[in-house]
């Protein structure tokens, strides 16, 4: 029987995604810019089984029956149909990244199973294809393919809509895990309401998009200090965008403002670093990496911290068995 | 000599005023809908000094040569001017608001110096002229001259900018005083800002507008949950514009967010209690009367509390000299 195993990391926008055109095939709005970090890593193994009428997931060791299994389903449909294969599949799963707090946990995961996937159903995809494959299962994992910087292009269509890498200058986060609990309202709903109920989002398509323009120009010229600001400013106009929602969302807990102030305190004494926040309370710091102690200890007592360096690609792992 | 001495309190927007059409003259970009209170009054006394060559403004108690004092000569030159007078005048005035936390201390200010002016300068000006006239000394001091609820016109011009009371119901609030020190951009210099760098700004201006003539209509049916509802989305929508900004500004700070999470909490067991604040890090909650002693149990520990009632309009004090 086919199998394979594959590992991802989830990536941190510093030009947000937010808000899709079409979501039938996670078109979105606005193209992105991220980085794939190299901690908190999600590996996947795909095994084909030629008894089985259903699909099986296995996440972090339990067997799923809900929602996550059904995604599952519907992604290795799509792969199935690029493959011409009918086979049902056993997914294990082991994410190393808090689930659905903001982190981005769906990005390392859809990742690493478009990789996955794509080898056990004997697909050959490029780094392109297998972006657009990771982009169906979850938007955000389009971009997690893709080592170190990535830009996401919105594109007009599938074929269009796929992350490939970007020159950047040297550069590390700091993520400081504010709360590891499943969040109130997903990023799916979220995103939804934003667009049927936010004044804000017509704008906020039309600024993104120009922020990317700006920030991509930035990471090629090694401009660090241009594509922090844009960061920042980027973050705070997306948690405001969904702030300005009917009803509102909040996604920034008291802790989650007190390391924005933190970090505008340690910018005012001459240090590198701006905050960014995904859809949850979680802050992750961008700065040099010398600057990196400094962050740390600017966040002292602020729960857990973990440091992150540009990462790998998802990749294949070398099978081991047989 | 002329003298007059006046009381205004402060009032807090349901529908907030954010940016203006015509900085010259106060003209607003959006009406908007407030409470005036029956707390922190601000007293005024406007006296003529025919051999003066200066205005002379003492403040709490100490004499003021700055910017305060800048801004009470623009006003007394516009009094002057509708009065055909040259004369100088010395104005006491005790304000009880802390002042420039968010809690609209300008608007008092300019309501008690407007009345206190124009009484002292021999003008006789109806209420809509009085609104009109406090508005050139702040926009928000428009309403702080009308009692209870006010709905200050956006209009297009001078003589059509100007508040007037609203039937509502019966409706209380409960100050939460987060921080009493002077924050670190004004909200002139954030309106400015705003206009200039959001892209949201456009997009705030026409949702307002349409939140203004929903919450009229809530307010006139006594309908306390559409009328609350709409106020804390306008807040977070005018705190979201404000975050948008380039650099970014955020009043709130981690104690308000706090607050606000803990009156969402609070609505959640039934009680109909919704937050709003100023450009500032207070929070004010609207609720009805009855449910006042829930909502102060809720934001135990929260700092200082006040509670606060429909207030009267602002109005001369009877002479008490001579």
């Amino acid at each position: 029987m086919s199998t394979a195993t594959a590992i991802a990391h989830p990536n941190i926008a510093l030009v947000k995604y937010w808000g899709k055109r079409d979501s039938a095939i996670n078109l979105p709005a606005t193209g992105s810019l991220s980085m794939t970090l190299d901690i908190f890593p999600t590996t996947t193994t795909v095994s084909l089984d030629d008894s089985a009428d259903h699909d099986v997931l296995v996440f972090n060791g339990a067997e799923r029956t809900d929602g996550p299994a059904e995604r599952v389903t519907r992604f290795l449909d799509i792969v199935r149909d690029l493959a011409g294969s009918a086979l049902r599949a056993r997914v294990e799963t082991v994410n190393t990244v808090p689930s659905a707090a903001g982190l981005a946990s769906s990005a390392s995961g859809f990742a690493a199973l478009a990789v996955a996937a794509a080898s056990a159903y004997g697909l050959d995809l490029d780094a392109a294809a297998l972006s657009r494959l990771a982009r169906r299962g979850s938007g955000s994992a389009s971009r997690s393919v893709i080592p170190g910087f990535a830009v996401w292009h919105a594109g007009d269509d599938d074929a269009s809509s796929f992350a490939e890498p970007v020159d950047a200058p040297d550069l590390a986060m700091v993520v400081a895990m504010v709360e590891k609990g499943e969040k109130a309202v997903s990023s799916r709903e979220a995103m939804r309401r934003t667009v049927l109920t936010s004044p804000f989002y017509p704008a906020w398509v039309s600024s993104t998009a120009e922020s990317l323009e700006a920030a991509i120009e930035a990471c090629r010229a090694g401009d660090i200090e241009r594509l922090g600001r844009i960061t920042e400013v980027n973050a705070l106009r997306m948690h405001a965008l969904i702030q300005s929602c009917d009803p509102p969302i909040r996604y920034l807990s008291p802790v989650s403002i007190e390391i924005f102030d933190r970090i505008a305190a340690l910018r005012d004494t001459g240090v590198d670093a701006w905050a960014t926040a995904d859809a949850g309370p979680n802050v992750v710091v961008l700065t040099r990496p010398e600057s990196v102690s400094a962050v740390t200890a600017a966040l002292d007592g602020v729960n857990e911290l973990a440091v992150a360096h540009p990462g790998p690609a998802a990749s294949l792992l070398p099978r081991t068995d047989g």
